[in-house]
């Protein structure tokens, strides 16, 4: 979790373990220990080397203990399942909540209706939250961790009843209980099982600003298609974050080899898009070492350079998870 | 800010540069551009360079560009000005406002007596907020961000009401309007040129883990005393952040000049109970080149090289800021 600075669905209000992790000790390729586990909300002195280690996939040092943040336990919570015309209405539906809700919107993520029927074809036991088909769909999560917080189910009716109005969404379901809740939640989190079950697809982790990807899906997904015909994008996931999971499927009938051969050709194309809005090639998976070619081809010259730097001052022998995350010069 | 990893009354919610910083812009010792301005809220690229650059002290690398997270505008506060017998107190009282106002809660400050006397001394245009005199005070701020959020004038009547019945707090003042909210930080906020008048005073701004540092006030401040008699200490500050400034008074009468010459030695003793209960000697100020020797005599030895391996791997030449924030070996 520390060493790839793991995400997922609530980093939208929690953020990511580089925001959790309190204290860390590890062991430096040198062979001394890094003592830093005790838990100091404000410490400055120097650079921080656990931020360093964090997200460093153990190549500059090897985490073997680790201090976290806790929040306070959810007393309640409420999920919305609305159906929505564009990820740009969703966007809108996002900030409306987000405006509105405060730090009680625990997550926000999307989908498109090929995943939704995908999860509906392929995953047993999950229902549709809503009665209509729309082009997408956002759940929202409210949540309440205070006594004196608001009551959650209250605030997301009187919340969908005005962004309906204001045409942020074209239908909403909201949790009545946590088996409607989990129903919601259980769509979202079983895309990726039900994508593996529906044929050869590619797929990437990328970021942009939060406030471009309901564009840069939109623009994207087509220019993808149009240059790998029968291909289809599903982009879906962490809309609040800025970051989805865009899964490029191959043509119907193609196998995984089809797939295997165009994959450096497709990836190249995603990530240039991403390249040109400014993202991530990487918004939580990590390099590792099946990004390293497309690191090394689209990073700034200062940007690598400091790679190298770091895991050369640390690591002049490369012992520590060699062939990973930094790209050789 | 940047550079130094500014903190402030307001980390308590949310928390220093090193959080608020979405992107920036660099130049490093070698005279290449580090193009990182771009606002993404995740980003598993490698090593962050933006947080090394974060409270580097500009030996490294200079920042010359940001993009900053801002937060929603205010729509009210309210402050509540405690009075107390213990930081023990301050801090059971914190631990209650945090659970029941949650991310409501916008700072938590502490103070002696000996401050709210010094700032009525030497500060024009303050008054105390309460009749009574007590060993201690906390201020404490409530927000509202959002329209959906409580009225925190309501919220502050309903806890400190209970907190007093939990004997929590000995008494307490909730501001009614703008100008009594005023009064309460200008007293904070005044402190130190309260102290700067009162007499030559030698200051540490230091952190421990938040729940040891009413105990280490406790224990510190008396100990402080015994071992330089006539002294006297005055800790006031972040509580909320486990970070206080502990300024040691000179004795009546002593000059400045006395001061200096106590400087190295009771600085020591203050830096040596920080060490012991793993805190930092530089909370929010950071290093610079007053702190070197004592930075160097405390730190962990892997900190130490991590230091001097990341200086020397951005900058062997030494070219910027040379003499500060990384002890040579």
């Amino acid at each position: 979790l520390v060493s790839t600075n793991a995400g997922g669905t609530q980093v939208l209000r929690h953020g990511t373990m580089r925001a959790l992790v309190a204290g860390l000790e590890a062991v430096l390729p040198d062979g001394s220990i890094y003592h830093g586990l005790t838990a100091l909300k404000k410490d400055n002195r120097g650079y921080d080397l656990k931020q360093l280690l964090i997200g460093g996939e153990g190549t500059i040092g090897i985490v073997t203990g680790v201090t976290v943040k806790t929040v306070p336990a959810l007393i309640d919570r409420c999920v919305i399942w609305a159906g929505l015309d564009s990820p740009e209405q969703a966007y809108d539906l996002l900030q409306f909540l987000s405006g509105r809700a405060g730090t009680n919107l625990e997550g926000f993520e999307i989908l498109p209706e090929s995943c939704a029927a995908s999860v509906m074809t392929h995953i047993p036991d999950v229902r549709r939250p809503l009665e209509g088909r729309f082009a997408w769909y956002a759940l929202a999560e409210l949540v309440r961790d205070s006594a004196d917080g608001p009551d959650v189910q209250a605030l997301a009716e009187r919340l969908m009843s005005d962004a309906m109005e204001l045409g942020l969404a074209r239908d909403a379901a909201i949790s009545a209980n946590e088996a409607q809740a989990e129903n919601c939640w259980k769509i979202r989190d079983s895309i990726a099982e039900a994508e593996r079950a529906s044929g050869p697809a590619l797929q990437h982790d990328i970021s942009v600003p939060v406030e471009k990807m309901a564009a840069f899906i939109t623009s994207a997904s087509p220019e993808v298609e149009a240059r790998f015909p029968g291909t289809a994008v599903a982009a879906f996931g962490h809309l609040g974050d800025g970051n989805v999971h865009f899964h490029v499927k191959a043509p119907l009938g193609e196998t995984k080899a089809w797939m295997d051969a165009q994959a450096g050709s497709i990836s190249a194309l995603v990530y240039d898009l991403v390249a040109r809005e400014g993202g991530s090639i990487s918004a939580e998976h990590g390099i590792g070492q099946n990004k390293l070619a497309e690191l090394a081809r689209l990073s700034d010259p200062a940007h690598l350079l400091a790679l190298r730097a770091i895991k050369t001052a640390f690591d002049p022998d490369n012992l520590f998870n060699p062939g990973k995350l930094v790209p050789l010069a």
